[in-house]
C-alpha cells in the first residue's frame, strides 16, 4: 500500500503533488490574499480581484516561492507573506495586461476590463501592486525588498518592450528573449529566489534558485506562446490566436520566419507588419509553422532551458521537494505535448 | 539694499522662495529623475516620462520632502532618493488618471494616453511605480518604506472611490474627504512624513509634518477643484470644466447641492446623475453655484485646512524653512484670488 501510494503520487502532475506537500502553507497564503485584497472604504476592489482570484489560476509563482522556502528548510512565518506579495504583482500586472492586449477571456471567464471598465482594472492593479509591497514591507528584510522592487521594474520594462517589439518582424530571438525575461521569468525568478533569501541558506543555493526560475519562466512563456497557436479556448482558458491578431513576434513566428521563403515572407510582411488579417490566416500561418518545423523548433528551445531548470537544482541535497520542482520543468514542456 | 532684497524675497511666492532656498537639493534631485527614468531596452519608457517630467509641473511634492528633511536638520544623502520617489509615484499616477479620465491635456501639453496610446500610460506609469520602490528601498530605512506603501495603496484606494463615487448625487462630504485624502493628500502627508523620518526627529515632530502635508493636500485639492470650475485653460495647464464633464462629485457642486432648489436639485440630477449634459449647461452650473455662495462656501473650507497646515508647524523652533513652508499653506489658497 506504500507503494501504490507512492506510485500514485509519482503518476500525479508535479504540480499537483506540491499543492498537496504544501497544502498548509497554501491555506495560509490563499487567506492572507483574501484578507489584504480587502478594501475599508472602496467595495469595487475586492469584486475586481475575486473575480480573478476566485477564477482559479495555478497559484504558480507563490508555490515556487513556498517551495524554495521549504526545499532550504525555512520554518518562520515570511515566505506566506512572500508568496502572497507574488501573487498579488503577478494579479495586478494580468488586470493592466488585459487593458493593454484589450482580452475578452482570462482563466475562461470575461476579462474585468470587459464585465466593469478599463479605470477599474487601472486602478485596481496599481492596489494591488501597492499591497504587494505593503506585504514585502512587513518581512523587514531589505534584500527580499531590492529583489521584488527590480523585478517589477523589469517586468513593466518587458511589457513596454513587447508593445514597441510588436508588428516588427525584424525582431530577433534576442528580443523575444528580453521580452520574455521581462514579462515572464523575472517573477518566477524573484519568486524562487526570495525563498532562498528569507531561509537565510549560502549564496550558491540563492543563485541556483534564481536560475531555476529564470529558466523554468522562460520554458513557461515559450510553451505559453506556442499554445497560443496549438492549443484549443478552453485548455488555455483565454481565446486561442490572440497573439497572432495583437501581431506579436512569438518565438514560433520568429522560427518561421528565419526560414521563409519569399511568398511565406510577404505573408508575414502582411499580417503582422501591416496588419492586413483576413479569414483563414490565422490557419495559413499554422500551416506556414507546421511545414517549416517552427514549432518543433521553439519547443526544442524550451526543453533545453526546462533541462537548465532541472539541472540548477543540483546543488541542493536530495529532498521530495527538489524532485517535485525538478519534474515540474519537465511538466511546463510536457503540457503541450 | 538687505532690507530692499528681503522685502523682494518676502514678495516673492513662497514655492519660489523654498526653491530658491533648496536649489542645490532641486538640482540633485532632478538628475537623479533623469538618470532612474531610463531604461536600457525600452526607449518608450524615458520618452514618455520626459514628455510628462519636461512639461514643468511644479515640482511641489519632492520640494516638501526637501524641506521637511532639512528642516529637521538632516544632511545625509537620501532626502534625494525619497523626493524623486515622491515625484515618480507622482508622475505614475498621472499617467494613470490620464487614461481613467481620458483627458486630453496636463501642464498645458497634449496627454501621453493621446500621444502615444493608452497601453504606453499604463506600461510606463507601472516602471515609475517599481522605480520608485527601487529608489525608496536604497534608503534602508523600513519605516519610509511602510510610510510610502501605504501612501501608496490609499492613493489607489481612493482613486477607485472616486470612480464609483462618481455620478451619485449622494455624495457627502465626508466621502469627498476621503477621495481627497486617498488622491491628493496621501502623497503630500507622506512627502512631508518621510523628510522628518529619515532625519530621525522625535515623534512629536513627525505627527507634525504628517498633519502639515495632510492639511495641505486638502486644501490644495479643494482649491483645484474650484479652479476646475473657476480658472482659466492656461492658468492651470489642462481643460477647465473636465470635472463636469466627468460628473464628479467635487466640493462646490456638494455644497451647492446641499442648499439646492428644487429646480436646481433637478438640474444636477440631469447633468451629474443621467450625464445628460447640453450646449451651456457648464455656465448654467457656474451660475447656480456662484448665486448659493457654494464657491465660496468650498474656499472657506479649504482655508481652515490651510490654518490647519500653518499652525501644525508650531511645534518647530523658527527657521527661514518653516515660515516658507507655512506662506505656502496660505498660497495654495490665495492662488484662486
Amino acid at each position: 500500500m506504500g507503494l501504490g501510494m507512492s506510485l500514485g503520487a509519482a503518476a500525479q502532475k508535479p504540480h499537483d503533488r506540491l499543492n498537496a506537500w504544501l497544502a498548509a502553507d497554501m491555506d495560509a497564503v490563499n487567506l492572507m490574499i483574501r484578507t489584504r485584497m480587502a478594501s475599508e472604504h472602496a467595495p469595487r476592489i475586492p469584486e475586481v480581484t475575486a473575480h480573478l482570484i476566485d477564477a482559479g489560476g495555478k497559484r504558480l509563482r507563490p508555490m515556487l516561492t513556498l517551495a524554495a522556502a521549504r526545499l532550504c528548510g525555512y520554518d518562520g512565518p515570511f515566505h506566506i507573506h512572500l508568496a502572497a506579495t507574488v501573487e498579488f504583482i503577478h494579479t495586478a500586472t494580468l488586470l493592466h495586461d488585459d487593458v493593454v492586449d484589450q482580452s475578452e477571456r482570462r482563466r475562461g471567464r470575461s476579462t474585468a476590463n470587459l464585465l466593469w471598465d478599463n479605470k477599474s482594472s487601472v486602478l485596481v492593479g496599481d492596489y494591488l501592486f501597492s499591497r504587494s509591497f505593503q506585504l514585502m514591507v512587513e518581512t523587514g528584510n531589505l534584500r527580499v525588498l531590492d529583489i521584488l522592487a527590480n523585478a517589477s521594474a523589469t517586468i513593466a520594462e518587458g511589457e513596454v518592450l513587447q508593445l514597441t517589439a510588436a508588428q516588427d518582424i525584424a525582431t530577433t530571438e534576442a528580443t523575444y528573449l528580453q521580452v520574455v525575461r521581462g514579462k515572464t521569468a523575472a517573477l518566477f525568478s524573484a519568486a524562487t529566489e526570495v525563498g532562498g533569501v528569507i531561509a537565510g541558506v549560502a549564496e550558491e543555493q540563492v543563485r541556483a534558485l534564481y536560475t531555476y526560475g529564470d529558466a523554468l519562466g522562460i520554458a513557461f512563456q515559450i510553451v505559453d506562446d506556442l499554445l497560443d497557436y496549438e492549443g484549443s479556448d478552453t485548455s488555455i482558458g483565454k481565446n486561442t490566436g490572440d497573439d497572432f491578431r495583437e501581431r506579436k513576434l512569438t518565438l514560433p513566428v520568429i522560427k518561421a520566419l528565419a526560414v521563409a521563403t519569399p511568398e511565406e515572407r510577404a505573408f508575414w510582411v502582411r499580417v503582422i507588419e501591416k496588419g492586413q488579417q483576413a479569414e483563414g490566416d490565422l490557419e495559413a500561418a499554422k500551416a506556414i509553422m507546421a511545414r517549416q518545423g517552427a514549432m518543433r523548433d521553439a519547443r526544442d528551445v524550451a526543453l533545453d532551458w526546462a533541462a537548465k531548470a532541472r539541472a540548477a537544482l543540483a546543488v541542493f541535497p536530495s529532498h521530495p521537494l527538489r524532485t517535485m520542482l525538478e519534474d515540474l520543468a519537465d511538466y511546463v514542456v510536457a503540457r503541450i505535448n
